[in-house]
């Protein structure tokens, strides 16, 4: 990933990830974050507004990237279809896998982050849900098509972060074949051919 | 619903949920809730830390209903068919439809209000996996279910708010239907016989 590499924002969330993983995200501030950079105070407030902040600077990127993506699909691809296409093709600006495991953690260890993680998954929701809209959708399906979409992001995220040899494309279709598999068990529909299984579980 | 009558919690909800409405979140006092629903300033802190829990009140309430009414479920169940059956089994704790819609309108116009709802649907969908994970599914699925049972939760709560004759437990199944749509026609499949899908759409 080139985009990754000598660049001063991503460097300075390297930096305050490490610093959060050694000692604790409370007690980093963001002199130390700058310098462990070796970048000054002043180049971080130029990219972020405090400290947490680094934490989530690829989610407006990745906002960004997804709504472009949406964009590039044929017209006429179903809600859920447009959502997981476009899933699969901006994960090009997803950081490495080690950089999220560690950014996990962090935030699972700290409740104000978690509910910035929360907030910041929200706003994605919405951007998706109007993005949809404004293909032609109507809001209702919009919004339903993009909870799906949000868990199939959610399971092939956490499996891409586990396994460094996954190809995040197969896992967003891996996955809506497990939520579809959960949904058809519980909403088996009217009397007629089962929906299709796939023999692969969650595990 | 009895349970909504004479009950001082209740009373206080109702009060608040009024002037917030009148004359908005940030303008309105506990002094003021207290007084108007003919009750003490100490009756209102018996029940509630702050005016902002008045309006979430009932999410413990349905927390436990939901454990409850879990459990209730006949062993073997799925793990989705156990989480909308618990939905239709838990909703005579419900407030009114008025006053949830009130609710909704007062949260929606206060971002602190919004991120208290986050929250608090967060933490039922963890309390909902934990659930399921002490039935015996395997974490992945229980989440994954929890996820598309949330999605159900959410579209079938909005139908009940907007329609005073709809019947939740009804509801609840079309929602699910709804959602295995358009989750079918992104995620077909392998090869063989398409999963039945139905006429009702989300508009």
């Amino acid at each position: 990933m080139a985009r990754w590499e000598g660049n001063t924002r991503l460097r300075l969330e390297q930096a305050a990830l490490e610093l959060f993983t050694e000692q604790g995200y409370d007690r980093t501030t963001v002199a130390q974050i700058a310098k462990r950079a070796n970048l000054t105070e002043r180049s971080f407030y130029r990219w972020f507004t405090d400290k947490r902040e680094a934490l989530f600077g690829g989610g407006e990127e990745l906002e960004e990237r997804l709504v472009a993506a949406i964009g590039d699909v044929p017209e006429g691809t179903g809600p859920l279809a447009t959502l997981l296409t476009a899933f699969a093709a901006a994960s090009d600006v997803f950081r490495p896998r080690a950089f999220l495991r560690e950014r996990a953690a962090v935030i699972a260890a700290n409740p104000p982050l978690q509910e910035r993680e929360l907030i910041k998954l929200t706003s994605l929701s919405r951007v998706l849900t109007e993005a949809l809209v404004e293909r032609g959708h109507d809001p209702a399906t919009a919004r339903t098509a993009t909870d799906a979409g949000m868990a199939v992001f959610r399971l092939a995220g956490e499996r891409w972060m586990a396994d460094e040899q996954a190809d995040y494309a197969e896992l967003v279709t891996a996955g809506a074949a497990d939520l579809l598999a959960i949904l058809a068990e519980a909403a088996p529909g009217p009397p007629g051919p089962p929906p299709p299984t796939r023999t692969r579980v969650l595990r």
